[in-house]
């Protein structure tokens, strides 16, 4: 019997790697090419992430090319740079060669413009050549960025036997087939069939016939994300992509629609959390700086702009110091508050889930800041009350506390709504953004309430 | 020529809320059905999530059992629950029929206890009552729990011609054929076949000569969280689920996987706002009090600390009362730092980036923190000596806030990583958490180096 958990739990240990780095060291590359041959390349992949250049780059010459390419994909970006540079235009065109379009030409993209034609000029297969520079020519972030031309495509006036048959010549070029695209004298798509359909069709059918005329499509400049809420909310596995006149250009499947989603979950998690551009754990110091110095800044800036405040109202210093001790607080809630109001709103957004007007949305948030600040501010107001001892001191403290934490609210609501609107990504306004402008507000505001109250 | 973005584009409107309202009230049942009727069952569910409970039932009752189970499924949970308790237990078994076996048992868990019972009793499909009532015995959690008993199964002794044959059989039962699991005599799992390859294999060929051994699977009782990774990693559309002894007893599909990966990112994202439990932008105001309230309650009791160790300083307050102006500065820049350090390891950790030591990761953390607090504390060590002209005063604020950022960004790294250990969701780290710890020890740390430096 075999151990349990045995096929799903591929961890790369330090063991691991330093086998590796001794055999390459010891140039022993036949013990190298049989670890590896057992490995999926995304697991070496993993391999080279965590070697250096020179051993990641005697690995890949190594190793056959078709696995190579593969290995290629998945590298780290910053890796897969510098693995590039090594190369010659000739190899990265051999590599090329090995891959789906849609990867090629993300490859491509990445290199700089000079090399980029040195490449291309490089690649054999013209009929590739040309369908990765038609990718090149689309935005990255449009379907036409993330679709290849590889797919299976048929004619209405075919019959399912002959269908079969030349399916058997396309679909060698095609990973995974997960659809027919049915397409009539003038490329215009018209409808699809699964290959289930046709497995399970008498062979003399005509596919006019058979085929399934209400196909889900997405146009080439749609944005990517569009497309992915599309493939997710209608449980897609592929999705044709045709351009205006309903001509089928590509096609579109869900494992790269995933790293879509995963991307745009992990950059909303990061803006959230103050980390401006898609860093991992593992970039440089530099890189973390680059990405979390300006939000820091920014704070710093918030900080300044607190001290002011509080600096304007220093007359009442003597009297109420207690007030000044309670600042923190007040901008902690402010913060908070913000956050959880703008990050509901911008994942609501996100998912499409954020209907009805923006007043009634203010309205609500009001509600529910003022029900949390209410009961917030008791709390507070007896443990001012009780270890003060002055009821208007407490009071003006927790009363400050509501209408604090009710702006908060509104702020939270209101920017990434606006910004929605605008056309600007929502995501933005939550984190630093919102924690830094409430802090602000929020001791003005609670100074403003105190001094009504209080009289100084 | 179609308008660009047709049907990409199913927009749900207020327009279309109130059409879909005055039919129902005039009772125009034909309208509503030719209305619904070219519509996805998804987008269906999305006005139903609008309307009133009573026009809901009002179309769910009036459009045919298949697309109606359909709709069950994508209706929100909370909706969901309303309707399927205003249906008869045979009436849900009835579109429980219709579901596959995943859907169905997701479905019946949501049940109260006995009426669980009474629904199965209710399905008439001896197998499909059966397979079901296995689903539920799964963790939900886990593969099992995740998995569907439809899939397409075929004998290594079997020859092609005779697979085609019987798989026209099964997959009539099996929505998407991704691929078809080859098991031995025992049903043991033994690898896979593609639509594809059976396809343009000859057809008197034996499938114990073609098929392909090296077949990813998941156990029956592994992590959705990790077998959504495999399944992202190695880009896989279907994963076969076995037990212990490599039997075949379900199959993953891609759909559901990008489902937990959402949810889970959702989940994370939610955490480090301060909002726990599953909440939309459309709960009630009491459920949304619920996930965020205790999150504040929390920020509360931060604040009190702050005020706590303030008052512990204020016998220094009449000389150094700019000190305690830049508290809130502190308080957030501690904050900021703690939640941009543990959200990086705590996407890391979700993504498996993070290896090597705690003590290497803590040395890097505690190295960029000295470096970006440095470059903050020099700007703010000039605008506190140029506006307030005391160099001391000046350099004990900026030499504290360097301290302070290298603290929160040790304290950022090292909760979740000692929560990860621990087997704890690294993610609760993240947000009110640690901000609110790292506002306390912030000012504390502020107030004792000032008073080292400036001697009070």
């Amino acid at each position: 019997m075999e151990e349990a958990n045995d096929n799903i739990q591929f961890k790369i240990t330090d063991e691991l790697i330093e086998q590796v780095e001794q055999l390459i060291e010891a140039q022993n590359d036949k013990e190298i090419e049989s670890l590896f041959k057992d490995f999926h390349y995304a697991d070496i992949a993993e391999i080279l992430n965590e070697l250096n250049l020179e051993d990641s780059l005697y690995v890949i010459k190594l190793i056959d090319s078709e696995t190579t390419s593969d290995i290629l994909m998945e590298l780290d970006e910053d890796i897969r740079e510098k693995v590039l540079q090594n190369l010659s235009a000739k190899e990265i065109a051999e590599e090329i060669e090995e891959l789906d379009t849609d990867d090629a030409a993300d490859i491509i993209a990445e290199l700089p413009l000079k090399r980029q034609y040195e490449v291309i000029s490089n690649i054999e297969d013209e009929e590739h050549k040309a369908e990765i520079q038609e990718l090149l020519t689309y935005d990255e972030d449009s379907a036409g960025g993330l679709m290849a031309k590889e797919l299976v495509k048929v004619y209405e006036t075919w019959t399912v036997a002959g269908c079969i048959r030349r399916i058997r010549g396309q679909a060698e070029n095609v990973t995974r087939v997960h659809s027919v695209y049915v397409v009539d004298k003038k490329n215009k798509l018209i409808g699809r069939l699964s290959l289930k359909d046709l497995i399970t069709a008498k062979s003399d059918q005509k596919i006019a016939d058979i085929y399934i005329s209400n196909v889900d499509y997405a146009y080439v400049d749609d944005d990517v994300e569009d497309v992915a809420k599309i493939m997710a909310k209608y449980d897609l596995e592929a999705i044709p992509v045709v351009d205006k006149n309903q001509t089928l250009l590509g096609r579109i499947t869900i494992d790269d629609i995933i790293d879509v989603i995963r991307e745009e979950a992990d950059k909303d998690y990061q803006l959230a959390a103050g980390i401006s551009k898609d860093v991992e754990a593992d970039a440089s110091i530099l890189q973390l700086t680059r990405a979390r110095l300006p939000w820091l800044a920014l704070g710093l800036l918030g900080g300044v702009g607190a001290f002011l405040i509080m600096e304007g109202f220093q007359e009442s210093f003597a009297k109420y110091a207690v007030l000044f001790f309670f600042t923190p607080l007040i901008a902690a809630m402010a913060g908070n508050v913000g956050v959880q109001s703008s990050a509901i709103i911008v994942q609501g957004l996100a998912n499409d889930d954020v209907r009805g007007s923006v007043n009634s949305r203010l309205i609500k948030e009001m509600l529910l800041a003022a029900l949390n600040g209410t009961a917030l501010a008791i709390v507070l107001f007896l443990f001012v009350f009780l270890y003060n001892g002055s009821f208007l001191t407490a009071l003006a403290i927790s009363v400050s506390l509501i209408a604090v934490i009710v702006v908060a609210g509104l702020i939270g609501t209101f920017v990434p709504l606006f910004l929605h609107k605008r056309g600007i990504d929502p995501a933005i306004a939550t984190g630093p953004f919102i924690t830094t402008s409430n802090d602000i507000f929020g001791i003005l505001i609670y100074f403003l309430i105190a001094k009504l109250i209080l009289g100084f």
